[in-house]
């Protein structure tokens, strides 16, 4: 019994939509996934990807994945890399395959100078929350995160050809 | 008296740098910049950007910036834009120079086919909160920030190497 950790590739997008899917659910949300294989093929396997993946498996079977892309600290002056989705398929936890996965993107996040790993958990996540203190992760309470989509984003950005107040 | 919006050059690399520690100063955190303009140039401005930077002008006087990057939404499927530093110098304040910077990005996260535009708040700040729900935001309370970071983020990266559980 061997488990072992690899990056995507443009073979794996059908399997990573699995798993992004039963995170979502497990996430209480399934039906927000409306994102598809091409979306997926498309953003993370061209000339220049927006995403990066890690596979793993367990005896030759995926069992998990970690996805991930780089964002930047102002403040260091280098990229940060920021851990989007982890999961471990239920049938495959306890094997230490979540830590590993961690430890992988970790380990990446080194490899390419980055002084910071960051990712979200939700606040009733307490196995999750427990598992990242254990990993020596730090929550950051104090910044709330905000977001603007769907109908309040085109109205914001259309009013940007109203010129408001003084600035064009 | 006219403020300009424009995308920031390589040139704009120093002003960048002063609106960073600016703001850093204004979140209590003035020592926390070690980034350098020789960091902010060759991560934003060579043949692959990690970020991309709008200046704001008054009277053809630097008066505020808007940092931002791509993130990437499993669910949707789509890159994401992420407000990572949105600033506004004391002195420029009251004329609408913060919500055309934001409206700005709003339009590029519109045209890039972005489905969201996120970013950060601190829980004190109430002027920008306020500002923010004023502008459609919503507030996503439910999320923990978690970071790994310096040591604790040697060690989990070393760690990998000890293929810990079944997990190599």
């Amino acid at each position: 019994m061997a488990s072992t950790i690899r990056p995507a590739t443009a073979a794996d997008v059908p399997q990573i939509l699995i798993f992004i899917r039963a995170l979502a659910a497990y996430e209480r949300e399934p039906d927000a996934v409306t994102a598809t294989a091409e979306d997926l093929l498309r953003h993370g396997f061209g000339p220049t990807p927006f995403y990066f993946c890690l596979i793993a498996e367990h005896d030759g079977t995926p069992a998990g994945f970690a996805f991930y892309f780089f964002n930047y600290s102002t403040w260091v002056g280098r990229p940060g890399l920021y851990l989007e989705d982890l999961f471990v398929h239920p049938e495959f936890r306890g094997l230490g395959i979540g830590k590993a996965l961690l430890q992988r993107v970790a380990a990446i996040a080194v490899e390419n100078g980055c002084p910071r790993l960051q990712w979200e958990v939700l606040d009733w996540n307490t196995p999750a929350i427990d598992f990242y203190s254990a990993m020596g992760a730090e929550f950051l309470d104090s910044w709330r995160n905000v977001r603007v989509s769907g109908d309040a984003l085109h109205r914001l950005a259309g009013a940007s050809s109203d010129k408001p107040g003084a600035a064009q």
